[in-house]
């Protein structure tokens, strides 16, 4: 089969690799029929998770259609439609126990794409996959489903219920990247009394107003006087880092009030200075995680029912074999206007969505 | 009357100041029958914190008897033994009502010997009376209650509540002073599984002990590989931080678990690295606070059923007239072993706790 | 003035009472611009609730304008248009301090029209006004902020938050009176995924459908087999009683899933048979409550914001002169299909909002 | 082998059955070290439990020896001493999922002894190992170990957890049997100020004093008033109802304060009263359930500590092949003082614990 290789820092390439097959007696193999490509999957290309050797395939998140399937698998079967989650289950460690997958101690957590070959390919072995992948109901398109394999239910947990978003809040989400802009739609769940966007693109936080920011701002146009005069002085109840950059962090941490929540979602390479002389005092929640998936089941139910925006976020559609095209235009967001793009085996490829820059 | 009166950096003198009177129809004036000087007073005296202004009688914690009070006061009356909390609550702001009164906005929070003369002082005017005393039951004896005034309350709730204790967890308290050590004990009453202190000084690790610890380590013999002998690799399930430097603050967010809770307790000059790079995938919560002394009357309950250990925190006595000499021995606790260090009037001096190191 | 008087069982009288005045120093008297009625006080006029005395008069609910403050308030003073909370609080008693004020201690919780004269008069006495009252932002209108009083706390705080809704949720709501209606309102802030509401009149269950519910269904078409039959035979995940019978109760028992949550709202006057040898093993959270009325700020944001409907429930406006006439519309409110009724001094009258049936 | 085996109301036998053998890939077969017998068998005895057919090996709670593992079980193999829990989890529905394992809608939840052959037997085959049985470590022993299948987790999560014990709390356990006695003993974990155990029989009272109960008082002389007086009349923070009669659950509705806990563990065959009239205005929560053994590894952690008595509520031993006897002892335990009873074998039996009365 065809798949996305990582072959070294600055190097991916769609081309020829053994097809996997079943290994563990847990395994399903999936023919992939829609995947798309997330941040990660560029830092890992800069060379910044060593972890991730020359030869691996790349990908955590996709739908496809279950083609075969180890003995011990039982929730699932040959034929099936299903959502590929970013996170294996183990089940059977501490933390999968716990509901905290995204530690998963028994050989899962974030595998795919990163310690064994991920979705970037046209059929992906999936590890644990009762407990991995989740069947779809018909009423779902693949192309909103895939979202639901990574950016929504890490936008939604380690956003929105780890900043403990309420009803009423005023909630700062500082990056409008594809992240950010699932945490605006997902904070939106809770009713919240204002999301206020800062990024540092204004075709970003267009977006932000069309997923429902009440407020956007450019990091330029002074985001924290605005929060301040927006809350009389007092700050915001809930601030999300949606970048992965110090200056965001540390930009959240400057505008909470006192007794609010910073949840932090980005992707960090560098620390932050954290202003304990300023924040020991205010009653502040600081949290970061890796997503744990145990969401999923609840966003499918709400985008079966259509309460959860997904057509805004995939701006750009491709075919399976026009992956480095698509990591192209990707990785140039700034200039593409991407926010996630979505490549679909032949089946799934018959609507373009927007015309990309590159083509106009 | 005499007061410990702040004349800038470095000088504090007992001397005559104008006795105080209810100014406000909320107000109690109050006879301090005992007294202590907090860590906090230290950082007064030294300068650090400039809303203290030369003439302020310094002092947030107390057990005195009621002389006098205001129209409005409704729950203690002239001649009632109480304990003055180190937070005043207007009880009418938003954060009041909210239970989180140590952010009031109505003209409390910490303002005793901070914006308003305070406790270490023969007579104290007390702002909002009825939220900010506490009458004391007989069983309870004031030396034991002054250490509700603020430590106790605030190791409980910014470090035992904001690191959510549970049973058999694995704690590590950073800093064996009183604050730390308070923290121990109340950390107790959730039954963790194990305690482990950490300080530079064995004197106070022997404290923690007696206290509860079930294991200490100085600085120099490797506290973070203790805690990963001791919980398998994986880190402690909460880690608090009692000092106030940006090491040991640094120092806990190495040990603490994925998963893991970091409750900052300390008083900060200075900011921290906060290591991203590394905590952003470790699930980890992170909090700050000030204490609200929401929990005053629960503590004051644990302490008149003898189920808070006191006496071990309060190393020397002194007379009132002696608060000069008092300082000096708790500023110099690296030599004197001073924990805490109380001074009572003419009718609360008889017993003295401890010899003084420098007595001897 | 003039006043509604419970002058015994089945008898309410419009006519003249002497003028309230300040008693206490934290008292407030207002004139009362818009006052409505509560299902509460028709069972006091039953004689329902023996704690109520003849000659008292009647109503918790109102809006109106401060016109004089005892000497210790400090929040609103005369001029300020104010929402009269149904519960006072005392503000120092261990109820109140703990957020619970509908339990208070202290001379508070629900008095008003209980065990004080109450606001269905030209003028009311707030005891402890700045904890009572609250001052109200100039884009609420006084005929939607009545419903801040009681019925939207209410639902919000015994229903709503009691049953600890969730996004995606199927929630139940039986009973579509004004309580039921304003828990369905606040049931949505949290996004759940399926509301269904069950009433006897099929009037109640189109106001439901206006205010969001998903489903409705009459007693008599099934609500056990619908709700069996939208959660796949597993249940419900929260189930509200709001009317007060113990069938509706023992229904909501019946509908509630495994781990799932029946809040009650009715307020009951006979008890309900609990089906322990079904239920122990299911894991259910059953709750009660009495309004704390601490979501009160928050509710008044979202109405500010335009994120609460409430114009739907006001189904009939009087003239406060016309009280009799409006105790006898809201009580035959199967016959005059009233929600809630509101009456206007004369400054708040000009609008008739819907055709009364007795009119036609 | 031999088994305890139901032959129908009141029979119970040890007999020849065949030796049980890994039927799935997810089972382990284990040899019974140490068993119990449970009040739920009892039940089962008297026919109260219809879904348990003749012929049926009773019992689910055991320590023993991994004899056979199916090719799918990964945390445990042969040689391995366990805890056999009285919860069996799929590990793969929506429940077991969410930790809700006593709900497993997999297959699992409790089925042993009940809906597939049980613990009291010199074998048993275990479905779902991997997730169903617990590794013990040498510190542990059998006979306490075994505390851990059923009573100490139940007591736990269904009385002490749903109940949210806190410190300074005044708990009151109605019913002094194994599970009222594991509630007091787990309830300490959390410092309650004041355990009162109800029970008819003064020498349950007795083992409950010795488990940690403040204060005692029978059904006869007037709980209720107990209650009330060391509560200045405002009644228990959490009632643990641990009977499963439903005189004993209406007396904790009695008993609990405004705000109040009350959390049913006994398992009822009649329903009970629900004085709604009187609790609908008191803010109380009543919660059901079936344990999850989501806290068997903490209670597992605590035991290896020496945190959890276990010695003290084994009252009675015997050899494997005494079952009928067991029973017998059991049964009467009004007459025989019994507690938990406990089986081993051969390698198990060396000590009498106590003289049985039935002995002497």
């Amino acid at each position: 089969m065809k798949a996305a290789v990582f072959e070294g820092p600055g190097r991916i390439v769609w081309r020829d690799v053994p097809d996997p097959a079943v290994k563990d007696p847990g395994d399903a193999v999936v023919r992939v029929d829609v995947v798309t490509i997330c941040g990660t999957d560029l830092h890992i290309l800069k060379g910044d998770v060593p972890e991730v050797t020359p030869g691996r395939v790349l990908g955590h998140e996709a739908v496809g259609t279950v083609v075969e399937t180890g003995r011990d698998v039982r929730t699932v079967r040959p034929g099936d439609r299903v959502l590929i989650s970013c996170i294996s289950a183990c089940g059977r460690c501490r933390f999968c126990r716990e509901g905290r997958c995204g530690q998963c101690r028994g050989g899962g957590g974030w595998v795919l794409g990163h310690l064994v070959d991920g979705t970037q390919a046209e059929y992906v072995r999936v590890p644990f996959a009762d407990l991995s992948v989740h069947p779809l109901p018909s009423a779902v398109d693949s192309y909103d489903a895939v979202l639901l394999a990574d950016i929504f239910p890490t936008s939604y947990e380690v956003g929105v219920l780890n900043g403990r978003v309420q009803p009423a809040d005023t909630v700062v989400v500082v990056g409008a990247g594809p992240i950010g802009l699932a945490a605006i739609a997902t904070a939106r769940l809770y009713s919240p009394g204002r999301i206020i966007a800062v990024d540092l693109a204004e075709s970003r936080l267009a977006a932000a107003r069309a997923l429902g920011a009440d407020a956007t701002v450019t990091a330029e146009e002074g985001p924290e006087q605005l929060v301040e005069d927006l809350t009389d002085g007092l700050g915001a109840d809930v601030a999300m880092e949606a970048v992965g950059v110090p200056e965001a962090f540390e930009m959240c941490t400057r505008m909470v009030r006192p007794g609010g929540r910073i949840a932090n979602i980005g992707v960090h390479g560098k620390p932050a200075v954290l202003h304990l002389e300023d924040l020991w005092i205010k009653d502040v929640t600081i949290t970061t995680g890796l997503v744990d998936t145990s969401s999923t089941p609840m966003l499918l139910r709400m985008m079966a029912a259509g309460r959860l925006p997904a057509a805004e976020l995939v701006t750009h559609r491709f075919e399976l074999g026009q992956m480095e095209e698509a990591y192209d235009v990707f990785a140039r967001a700034g200039d593409t206007g991407a926010l996630k793009v979505a490549l679909g085996g032949p089946q799934h490829t018959a609507v373009q969505v927007t015309e990309t820059p590159d083509a106009a």
